[in-house]
């Protein structure tokens, strides 16, 4: 196949005629898919049928500290279940405070604490003049959309194959007191599923922040969500890293189990060292008097240990895993060679991130929308929704059946390829 | 029975050694009981033994809208959820947000909003030099714990027969524009089990704030909490009345299953005009994709409808209602006509309010706390935990057994005779 840019302005003409005419047909098949958000599929959360019914009215309610798990209390959540998410997040259980449904909620939480009241006992943030955020980009739009929600400056850091470029965090993060954080999905990144490597890990542990509270803000979403297609990636585990370089007190840890469990009613955890989780305590026990403790038991009874929940993510990574291969191998065959994008093939996560050639990335997805493909907006994975080079777009292939992933893959190869013409005729 | 203030010095001298030798005997029974925190008994959480294991795995997730309840969105609830819980708060489903298992955090939530980004566009309260709240007292300790954490100054205002004082609310409302907010407990409150009259509510309703951004804090806890002793108080509906009063924005009304399913893993609500919801959910959007709505699934399908909520309160309340009588016939019976103390007698809510001797009520409690038994920390019902009489004692009946409660009911009389007697001789 030729590369697109080789072609001259009449083969480009030609190929846009039979592109159109292709277009048009797919727009009267009158499609209405949807690669927009990381959702799990129906017949993923079918998988777990027996999960609500299991435990009750059989069972007791009763934790093994002897807690009545209907009842107020236990603010850092039941003893099992911290070390459940403790095994999950490896860390240990004391560094584990459990919390409710959503960890996105727990991470916006802990930016409006440090608006209002501080990190440790540090000035709020909201009596500071300026404060900033690193942001790896492409990145998950709705961390961005915390940060800016409370006028939080945004930082765009290029991410590499390694995780984000650590130069230019060292540089801000060493000499920058405005700069209190940095959003991170270290595993299998949003979108592009890149796992921190272990030299990224280790710079990130040995920072010297001009600001005495600047976290890392560790969201490892996907933790454990491979796609078993025998690569597995290992990635360090942070807080063991900071206190060996004397930063314990530098990350908040991230996670929960809403792509294992049920999105709507899993359970989310923070991790940390003691000196955060204090203070973290010490507010929260004023926000409530307890998380779902019910649910908390729920899940340990299910999973047991860690190693209930490698075996059903397996059993989820069966149902994602074709679909991944689905959007990979279409898009190798349907776009490799022809210099109109560039794809990522991830060993896990919920993401493919697709490339385009730059100026064309809004025009895809408008192109797909009309044609009844919804796509994650383009811009998202930047903050302000700003793709300085407009060329970045997530596809999100777990949600479809694979009929529905199958029909909305050919509209988008044939959207690239139309808007990478229509590009390319701009400038013969 | 003598009244103490008109015993002599040598009555009040033998009382006391009496008393003594009477505390010495309880102190060494080494009792270990708790009336400190409004907490549902185990027997009241076991009558729900059916909740949740009645819908799963047989029955659909899928909500009435055609939603899967188990995966991301519906920010503001199910719509099954919204119109139980409108039903609940005697409003319109589209009044309302269904969040996760507590309003307390709901209320924190609302405040800590009101602090970064202001209230529907004013300016954010962190900016602000002063904020000041009014606090109806006796009041819930954790309203006030909200304010005080968020350094925002709070104000007496005394509680009457027929709610807060209102000469004062509309002195202190109409005319100071640093006044944001008051927290209230409407019905039964919480401790007195006062149910505010008409005539406040329809003042409250009337309020002319100086600060467009003042709200009532409606924390309608025990809506439907009767101890069905056949004298059910009734409260005005605050929304319509703020509404036909050309003030629909000016109330935020909170409330929750925390006391009718489970403490943990009930479901919260927030019910307020269009314009405040409009506002709450262009913030919230940021801080969660949803909360959990098997949960809220669950609770609709448990109930039906709110006359199924009447009928499980009205079994709640053969549970509760015995505790409460057996607390007043003990104060009647051991402390009338003494001139020590007086205390409320309910017809719902979750506690008996007691006022001892001024001076006395820290001594009692501590009193207490050394023969075995627990109680809400004095002065716990005031702000900054300040009870200028030391006078208020809050009693919690509805978590230890009949039994237990009546060993500590003994203690408690005890105490609080030889406080008085103390105090009485202190003047002599």
């Amino acid at each position: 196949m030729k590369k697109y840019e080789e072609m001259s302005r009449d083969e480009l003409l030609h190929l846009k005629k039979e592109l159109e005419r292709e277009y048009e047909d797919a727009k009267g098949l009158g499609l209405k898919l949807n690669m927009a958000r990381g959702l799990p599929s129906a017949e993923q959360l079918d998988m777990e049928a027996d999960f609500f019914g299991m435990l009750f009215p059989d069972s007791s309610f009763i934790s093994e500290a002897g807690v009545d798990c209907r009842n107020y209390g236990e603010l850092v959540g039941i003893s099992e279940a911290r070390r459940l998410m403790a095994q999950m997040m490896e860390i240990s259980p004391e560094e584990v405070i459990v919390f409710g449904n959503s960890s996105l909620n727990v991470m916006y939480d802990t930016v409006c604490r440090s608006m209002i009241l501080g990190v440790c006992g540090s000035t709020p943030w909201c009596k500071l003049p300026k404060v900033k955020f690193l942001c790896p980009v492409p990145g998950y739009d709705r961390h961005f959309a915390i940060t800016e929600q409370f006028g939080i400056e945004m930082i765009n850091i290029p991410m590499t194959k390694d995780g984000p470029d650590m130069d230019m965090v060292e540089e801000y993060v060493n000499n920058d007191s405005a700069v209190k954080g940095i959003w991170c999905v270290p595993k299998y990144s949003n979108p592009q599923g890149i796992t921190y490597s272990d030299e990224t890990v280790r710079r990130f542990a040995a920072l010297k922040p001009a600001a005495e509270d600047f976290r890392i803000y560790w969201d490892n979403a996907y933790t454990i969500h491979h796609l078993y297609n025998g690569k597995e990636d290992v990635l360090l585990e942070i807080l063991s890293e900071c206190r060996k370089a004397g930063n314990e007190d530098m990350v908040f840890k991230f996670c929960s189990t809403s792509k294992v469990t049920f999105p709507g009613s899993g359970i989310a955890a923070l991790g940390a060292s003691k000196k955060n989780l204090d203070f973290v305590k010490s507010v929260i026990t004023i926000q409530t008097i307890g998380h779902d403790k019910v649910n908390q038991l729920r899940h340990v009874r299910y999973f047991k240990d860690i190693n209930g929940m490698h075996e059903h993510m397996k059993k989820h990574a069966e149902i994602i895993r074709p679909k991944f291969e689905l959007v990979v191998n279409t898009l190798d065959k349907e776009l490799s060679g022809l210099g109109i994008g560039e794809w990522t093939n991830p060993n896990g996560g919920y993401f493919v991130s697709f490339e385009s050639m730059p100026g064309c990335a809004k025009d895809i997805v408008a192109l797909c929308k009309e044609a009844g493909v919804t796509l994650t907006g383009a811009g998202a994975t930047y903050p302000y929704k700003k793709d300085p080079k407009d060329s970045n777009i997530r596809i999100a292939p777990t949600y479809p059946k694979i009929s529905e992933l199958s029909e909305a893959l050919k509209i988008f190869v044939l959207c690239v390829k139309l808007s990478s013409v229509k590009k390319l005729l701009e400038a013969v």
